[in-house]
């Protein structure tokens, strides 16, 4: 249900919520700053040595930053236009789980390592980026993605299909004894291998095996070129566009570069592009 | 030889082979599901501790899919038009050899580890995708493909030919000792290489050695670029065609450039075309 | 020196070097099955329990093929009408590489496994390829790949350059003690993780070890881009040129693609294309 | 502070910095065969076999280097017009580091091995390269890698968040027990799996994390294709403008694309062109 804001409501939700403001943008950084800040200290207490001398002043500060993530969550709700809206958005979910794992961690010790899932909040630099004008370079990236979701689709479908016959073929040929315990583990080899990552830990002892393993690996290192293709093909027709989003006033024609300030085709001055705006 | 329908082979056939009208197609859905537990009920039958459970519960599952697969089979030769063409198929061979394995596990035991060919079954999806409309996208991909046929065939014929010449000098220099024990398998570490997977089962030890081997290394490091650049280039312009998806109302073919005015087949003139909608 | 040739020789020549007439092509095709079996015999003999077994036989049938190539050396040589010149070329001296281990082997036992070279005069493939049509495809990548040369070199300078400095840090940062033994080990160490093959033969252990190897995996993840850009930009030019290759004789437009038989311009139809020919 | 040079400093000047005369080419060559020389032997001392036999030489070597490329420093310094901004540049203060570790070594044994720094002025290849014609290529690649520099920037944040995000969750997975001892281990496991590295010194053990492990390669793999998209079409756009390389007459500023007739920047007429010869 959208509730009338109260004037410092909106105050407010301009400085939690936007960006374009100088404190909206200050805020963001400072939130950004802190989650890093948060996140290093959790880091820095997952190891053994860090976490026996200053286990407890580590505790302290996550209990410090879990409080200013509570208040900071507490305002976002009180200050939405529609709180429901945002406590069920991917964001507003983050921002709870965020602060609880330090909360539950009085019932359930250990549960704080669970902290981790802060760093989604990190995601949130990509709404600084507008600021920084990196919008319009983010967005036809996230076109070209989005209009190749479907090819990519069908590839992975395949992919995925093709590593579980090769992972099953494996464990009939390999079985047990070389280390392809069951068709699972030898689905995860099949991954392994025809991603190119070869950890190494399972691998083919037979000739057999050795041979299919190798056809795998063949297939794995010359598919790669289809998501690339899909992508790049989209990505120079995205880019292509990006050139030809506005015509010349004179001659009617597109097709001008992003830096063009006359038309390529009769000399004349182009209108001012409002990048920022325009992304 | 082509036999008449009867009315109800015919209904049959549509529902079976079919896949536009809505009996088709939900009976292809249902058939993927059924392939999918199937599946799945044969990779839990590999885990040990799943086996000893359950196993006799999976037996008897296993063979409920083997009587309804089987049933299908037979359902489906019996109401092809051309029943010798059907048997002989690629999909109806699969069918074929999908059942098989369970009552080949009467004679042979083990032989149900054979069962995982029934997941080649699943490549039936890809005819379910052209109900959800996937098919063009899977279309472009599949025509670039076929475009890129020959000149992949080249780039993996020098590919193979490097390797085995890596192989050679890799077992002349390394030998045995090091774990080249023979050329092929000195060909299989030249393959995991080369393609980048590198599962450091096998690894010179030798300063010569080392050295040609970051010398194979770099070599399928930059090669790799070959096919991504082919099928890049074939995507885009098979991309850039499916722009100007329309067919000649002439001679009913496609394929014609975005610019183009006259059927490049026929020479009939094209119909107009409003590029900016289209795009 | 060119020497005049004699009928017979003429005809000799025709048939060993040529590759358009039917007894031309022929004799290719047998000397690659020839090469290929040759080939295949020295890597069984390579396996120990074959070479127990059948020993002896391989030796013999090497004998059959050494004097095979040697004849067919001795033709060559016989025929050409610029002896000299065949000699110093490439395929001469391969030719002529692919008969001395089986002589050298009575002198130094163990020669014979340098017949691998044999295997480089399955390069001659390429030259049946001009028969089956395949050429023009092979084209096509060669002009791409020669055009490409200079940024590609660019681009692998900088690699180098690259590997070197990362290889010495760690070798600072690391040390012997850590598998980084010395300089060139550590080089060694730098190409296997930046053309992301990772043998894990040797792995950093150090805090700041790690850090660097990261950083260097992410360089190596990303700058496989560049190659590939290079390579898939000239594609796309060297493709597209194909496609101009020659105008429409009413229109004087090209852009044509290749299995177009009217302009798309104006309609007309196009001259016949000979692939063979052009190729 | 610009400091009028004498006659002597000028020609010196000349040689020593610039390229495009016979003596200053000679004289770029001679320093990069006497820094690859250095390079050489200090990895040849890294060697313990040679460091025994030939130690005493290698240092003395060393000396004569160094006692090169200080004198080469300081007249760089003396015939620069502005001492300050030559040494503080970044080929200054490579310069300077790349004698400073023989000097060290008189008071902290070991500190030659610093003199790997050396190596960095091998980039100084890259002047020589405008020598030999080689800049323009090396210009494109340049300038298609700025254009895409926001572009990269935007994915390798978000690679980052993706790889420290896979790092906490096999942390909070994997555990210390399977070898994921802290987040920054595991975060170093994510970078050497998702760039498809895959060393194998730290590998998944639990169902669970193999199931993410082979998510985090899928994506990897798939992953790559977004940068190589991204310099592809950059780098294509490049090649077809450095095909139409010519400059403005009016405003001097070049980058038109080939079909432009009006200067993109002051809108003045440009030269007429021969696209066909000039393809």
């Amino acid at each position: 249900m959208v509730r009338e804001q109260t004037a410092l409501q909106k105050k407010f939700y301009d400085v939690i919520f936007g960006t374009s403001r100088g404190l909206g943008r200050n805020f963001d950084i400072a939130l950004i700053l802190l989650i890093l800040t948060s996140v290093t200290i959790v880091m820095l207490d997952s190891i053994p040595g860090y976490h026996e001398r200053y286990g407890k002043l580590f505790l302290q500060v996550e209990w410090g930053f879990t409080a200013i993530f509570t208040l900071e969550y507490a305002v976002r709700l009180w200050c939405s236009p529609n709180r429901k809206r945002y406590a069920l958005s991917a964001f507003g979910i983050v921002d709870l789980l965020a602060i609880l794992p330090t909360y539950l961690a009085i019932i359930v010790p250990g549960a704080n390592s669970l902290l981790v899932i802060r760093l989604i909040r990190i995601l949130r630099i990509f709404r600084v980026l507008r600021l920084l004008q990196f919008l319009s370079e983010a967005n036809v990236l996230a076109r070209a993605l989005r209009n190749s979701r479907r090819k990519i689709f069908v590839f992975f479908s395949l992919m995925l299909v093709l590593m579980t016959v090769f992972g099953c073929l494996m464990y009939v040929i390999e079985g047990p004894v070389n280390g392809f315990g069951t068709i699972p583990e030898s689905i995860y080899w099949a991954i392994v291998t025809i991603t190119t990552v070869g950890y190494g830990d399972v691998v083919p002892h037979t000739a057999l095996g050795r041979s299919i393993a190798a056809f795998g690996m063949l297939i794995g290192y010359a598919i790669i070129a289809v998501p690339t293709g899909i992508i790049t093909a989209e990505l120079a027709t995205e880019i292509g566009k990006e050139k030809s989003r506005f015509n010349c006033r004179n001659c009617e024609r597109s097709g001008h570069d992003v830096d063009a300030r006359y038309c390529k085709y009769c000399g004349a001055q182009l209108p001012e592009r409002e990048t920022n705006q325009a992304a």
